[in-house]
């Protein structure tokens, strides 16, 4: 285990992170990019994003890590292990939605930070090295598609497409990275981790509801959208008999009445919705004549998520066949379900459960660069909770005791994998 | 009867219009307006409807026609009658929606401008005289409400409140018929017909999908319209399970096939449309966290539409229970049904049932001029076939043959209300 200052194997191996020191740095990086409303808008490679990198940056160089910065803006910082072996990485992001909190991605990279300095309090080496990573655009809400870091890690996009996504003001994702100085020279996926484990806030109100402190995330659910639109025949309301309507509107409610007993039906996890609907001409006194529906369908199984589709598939035909309507469907996002690392999710459960912490195993409804890196390395995810399972907010909220939990959970987890 | 040029009394009662003549004006006055996507925008007292309004009283002017503009703008050609007693009136309106057609309002006007060349030229006398009015503002799609006119000559709305109404540019509706000048010097009201009957097109699908030329309208529908507010609890549609959702859209498509299902438990040709619905954030992947949508609910029977309005009550309140959402209701109309003059509506089938043309009773599901007249003098409709039902549109169509029936059943009705 090489040079050691303090204390026999035992203590080394049970350290515990800094609440205080978490706090503030997520504090500090919370500041950077706040708007007059409240809220963080960190829009991958908008001014603030540079100045919260510049931050981040500066406190990787603090704790002596090897910070390198990717061909598409991702940032690594690098701890030696005393072997040259592949690194346990972990991290998550710092871009922000328009109206961000302050807890969404840079817990998950913060930690990896209050981890590190731990690690160094402590003069505690591991076996294999640590990396720090902050991906590039996790959100994306500037520049499509989201998780864009990781997914060019992983090779499932190409650099230089993602490079040349434009935002809304044509401005090219790659210009913007040269602007504030982030477009890295080193090619991407060059690291290729032992393992990833990115620490993150659940986003949804399971943890709460149970009260449960941790959860070990052993699979992310897959992801269907689809757009219905139904063609039927405006008319007056008052002149238009029932029995003579072809209404669009009526048709987009049967489906949106059918969608939730399709989740129910399925069950195991399924969920379903209907978020966006919207009736033409819109007018109160006219039966739609059309109507433009979202259907979003998710399940951590993929077979049951296929059922699913294929449910809605059938009340499409039939509603539309019923109400004498067209029916006209787009695909608009097909991702399978991802499932992480079995022996990686046990090593979680089990740090959990030395510390005492309630904790429950559990699917993740949102998209997260852990499903990216798992296409490339073992991987799972740890989950504190969020209060009444708000995000994407200001008004996110975990609670300190979950925060400073998690933090420890993912130190013990990375030493563990570190060691192994 | 009064001098008469020819023919006994049986030819004199039994004169017809001019199907030329008729299908002549209702081209000419369909080129005013007209914009270059094809629909006519007369609006009230724009520009367009000043160019109508000087044709029509330059028509009544050459068919000896005494023309009189009362405080709002209606215009009344009147024709003298042998006795000094009420007129016996028919019209309706020349201004159109946004995007109009050649035959909603226009017809009726013109129509009776017909009658009189007809009688003019057979040389009939009648007893009473009879005026054809022109009304302000049907449509209300500039200045609102609807029906302004009319509702004025009726007393349903003071005459200064009606003329200070403002259109969307801010402009005063009393100015801007001082500007077309049309803002006349006789009092509203002052003309209390012994009876009125309105010739419109059906702008529904009822008499077309039926196979008759003569619709005998003994009622007009009351309306009820309420505006619906489901406030539930916007949140992330991966993550949020099925079993915590308090969905406001789902809500919505739930009350819109309830609603559906009312028409069909009241019967009677009781409607029901959901023309309106918006769903807040309105995005793919978030559940929606407000609706807001609109309910018309129409009968022709008071009673059967109160209990439409009681079912829609509790649907909403039982909707926002099993989802646990708020509810805020709004009325944003209510107009009792119209019973027309049972008497007029018989005289409309006799002359119908002479001419051998196929008619039916039935009920108007639009509003027009008449449910207003209807309040000071006994009144009743007359319809005629829409194409497809369709109204407040340049395809708006009706064939030759049901203008002329409908021109004719009118100049007989007339006649007969006239000579009575």
């Amino acid at each position: 285990m090489g040079n050691l200052r303090n204390g026999d194997k035992m203590s080394q191996q049970k350290p515990t992170i800094s609440r205080a020191r978490l706090l503030s740095r997520l504090e500090e990086l919370g500041a950077i990019g706040r708007h007059p409303q409240g809220g963080l808008r960190r829009l991958a490679a908008n001014d603030a994003d540079r100045e919260a990198r510049d931050l981040l940056v500066s406190w990787m160089k603090q704790l002596h890590l090897d910070v390198r910065v990717d061909r598409i803006g991702n940032i690594f910082g690098i701890r030696k292990g005393t072997t040259h072996g592949p690194a346990v990485m972990t991290g998550s992001h710092i871009d922000t939605v328009f109206d961000g909190g302050l807890y969404d991605g840079a817990l998950g990279v913060l930690a990896g930070l209050e981890l590190v300095e731990t690690l160094n309090d402590g003069a505690i080496e591991t076996s294999r090295p640590i990396a720090i990573a902050a991906f590039t655009n996790e959100e994306g809400v500037r520049f499509q598609p989201d998780m864009m870091g990781s997914l060019v890690t992983a090779g499932g996009m190409p650099l230089e497409d993602a490079l040349n996504t434009r935002d809304n003001e044509g401005k090219i994702l790659g210009d913007e990275l040269k602007r504030i100085s982030y477009a890295g020279d080193m090619e991407c996926g060059s690291i290729v981790p032992h393992a990833f484990v990115e620490l993150h806030i659940e986003q949804g109100p399971v943890l709460e509801r149970d009260g449960m402190s941790i959860g070990a995330v052993n699979a992310l659910q897959g992801i269907s959208w689809t757009e219905v639109k139904f063609h039927g025949q405006a008319n007056h309301a008052g002149t238009t008999p029932m029995s003579l309507r072809r209404d669009a509107g009526y048709s987009a409610a049967m489906l949106t009445c059918r969608v939730r007993e399709i989740a129910r039906e399925i069950g195991n996890g399924q969920v379903a919705t209907v978020g966006k609907l919207q009736l033409d001409p819109g007018d109160i006194n006219v039966v739609p004549g059309s109507a433009t529906m979202t259907v979003d369908l998710r399940n951590a199984d993929n077979d049951l998520l296929e059922q699913a589709e294929s449910k809605l598939q059938t009340a499409i035909d039939e509603i539309a066949s019923a109400e004498n309507v067209k029916a006209e469907c787009r695909k608009l996002a097909r991702f399978p379900p991802v499932q992480f690392e079995a022996n990686i999710v046990e090593r979680i459960e089990e740090e959990a459960r030395n510390f005492g912490f309630s904790f429950k195993r559990m699917t993740s409804g949102a998209g997260h660069d852990a499903q990216m890196m798992a296409r490339i390395c073992p991987s799972a995810m740890i989950f504190v909770p969020s209060r009444d399972g708000i995000s994407h907010n200001p008004a996110e909220h975990t609670d300190q005791d979950h925060l400073e939990n998690g933090a420890n959970v993912l130190l013990r987890t990375i030493i563990g994998l570190a060691n192994s």
